[in-house]
């Protein structure tokens, strides 16, 4: 219900989810009445369960708030239908910052995590198409071994999302040497690069920001607040090279029959470079799996999103990363 | 002598500025021999004057190496050139913490200011075509009076590089409120606020990392370590995408015959995303003005780099921002 669209988005992406995989069930939660009546429009009764939450957590609500007002929500319920193990994962285009808090709240931390992190997806040369880089929560502050802890779960998520055996790590810094200076940073590699064999993965050392769309590394480690910059600063840039690429096509006239010409191709691209197409940010750390979809995500985000949450549920990677994560516990965990 | 690709790459970046500005000549630092012959070859000898430096500043030197062996490097002679007024600016593609160290050690700091800052321009949907980023120099730390300090040049820098009467500055920051957390940025808000109206610039509040090519601001003030996050994450985004484009109108016979058509607007597109054309960051808060192009500067940037130069001395603009900067001294400025 959070979601900026509404829900009348989440439902049409559900109906493409729901055509493309026979085998998966819906919960959906909100105001009984309109999502009835979303739903028999779509023809979907046979697939939906609709639970009942008359209130909702806003955009602009604080994550206190929005834990205050709590029982009753939509977003409230969906984590409820994970955590009483009704649903395999939930998914939610609300408010990130609340999603977390009532999430880490009601789900609680995975053994051993201190504080868990927001994992997005990066468009990449890679093979497989894309990176992972966490955290990009904007959460305040990280230390050495929270730094461990991402690369644990990064390392795991690229295992067991995207069957990459041997993920490769870096850690996000800056590029001159002699700056290299944030004391927690050089911590973290030191501590990232000790329990590499052990967690199976290549630790690359820093990596910088214009290496995350690279085939250098699979998961980028760093804090929530360097992260939700590089992330924003990147969608930024998405935007205004499609801003610019309209108006070129849109130029002459030759260049509108080019466009033409080149419609496919050009889809293509507007495709690899749609943030559409890679939405959703998993919560890593958690006793369950939420994906967080973009707040003004449309049918096409929505129907990325579950695609996600289902390759997730179906590789199991939660009960995974949870074993990871306890087999390497760093000395002063428990501080 | 320190960019990648050597002397012949800046003498043919030259070899373009001199034609197209008659008025401008040029200092060559470097070992004589070789830039002689590389001037004789453009024909540029009356445009240029050869002074001879026969060390070089390496890429991976770190700044307290080049500090050290200093003297007789082309790094440090171009900057004594400015310092001793023979030059009205200084152009460098050499390592990037060198030239800083070197500058600020050679030039000094400009009364009032504690620490100097890169700035970079960034294409954006702003009428200028683009914004004002500072700091984006890797430093490890500012506070909340070197966050005003930048706010103040950034200012002046728009002002008289770029007609701006008014310019507005926003505060990189993360987006959800319950996370605006880091106290510097809060009080820095704060103290950028108030100055506003005394410095003759409007002040926009948090922006966030999607803000920067934007028309929402006209200068972003940031500290270093996130400001070059932010920069190379924007640079590998723009990269991936060009390489995107590049496939797409390969694919078919069709979009060949497509790119054939959209020649001249793909070429417009290109030309606003590439870095070469807007290169060159600039040092601001020394007794004297120093832009860095990139490493990797090729005769278009070279030419791109000296351009700006130009502006900047043509627009008398350090002296302005020296006089904005002593105008508003923090309370704690000397402490």
């Amino acid at each position: 219900m959070g979601g900026d669209r509404g829900p009348a988005a989440v439902v049409a992406g559900i109906s493409r989810s729901a055509s493309k995989n026979p085998d998966i069930a819906f919960i959906l939660h909100g105001p009984e009445a309109e999502l009835d009546r979303l739903v028999k429009k779509r023809k979907l009764s046979d697939r939906v369960t609709i639970v009942d939450a008359q209130n909702v957590v806003h955009m602009d609500d604080k994550p206190s708030q929005a834990l205050r007002k709590g029982e009753g929500t939509s977003m409230w319920s969906a984590i409820e239908s994970v955590r009483n193990g009704d649903a395999s994962v939930a998914v939610s285009c609300g408010n990130t910052g609340a999603l977390m808090l009532l999430s880490t709240v009601r789900l609680r931390k995975l053994p051993g995590v201190k504080r868990p992190a927001i994992a997005v997806l990066w468009p990449s040369t890679n093979p497989s198409g894309s990176n992972v880089m966490l955290d990009v929560g904007a959460d305040i502050k990280a230390d050495e071994n929270d730094l461990l802890q991402y690369a644990l779960m990064g390392a795991s998520y690229a295992r067991n999302g995207f069957d990459i055996h041997r993920p490769r790590i870096g850690l996000l810094n800056v590029g001159t040497e002699e700056f290299k200076g944030r004391t927690e940073l050089k911590t973290a590699s030191d501590l990232i690069s000790q329990n590499a064999d052990d967690a199976n993965f290549e630790y690359v050392g820093f990596v910088e920001g214009n290496d995350i769309p690279s085939n250098k590394v699979d998961v980028i480690v760093t804090d929530g607040f360097t992260g939700n910059i590089a992330l924003k600063s990147a969608e930024g840039t998405a935007k205004l090279i499609r801003g610019f690429l309209r108006e070129a096509f849109n130029h002459s006239i030759l260049s509108r029959l080019a466009t033409l010409l080149a419609y496919t191709s050009l889809r293509r691209l507007s495709n690899r470079i749609d943030p559409r197409r890679v939405n959703g940010g998993v919560f890593l750390g958690l006793n369950g799996t939420v994906v967080k979809s973009h707040g003004s995500a449309d049918a096409t985000s929505i129907a990325a999103a579950v695609k996600l949450a289902l390759q997730l549920t179906q590789s199991d990677f939660n009960q995974k990363l949870a074993a990871r994560v306890a087999s390497i516990t760093p000395p002063d965990q428990d501080q």
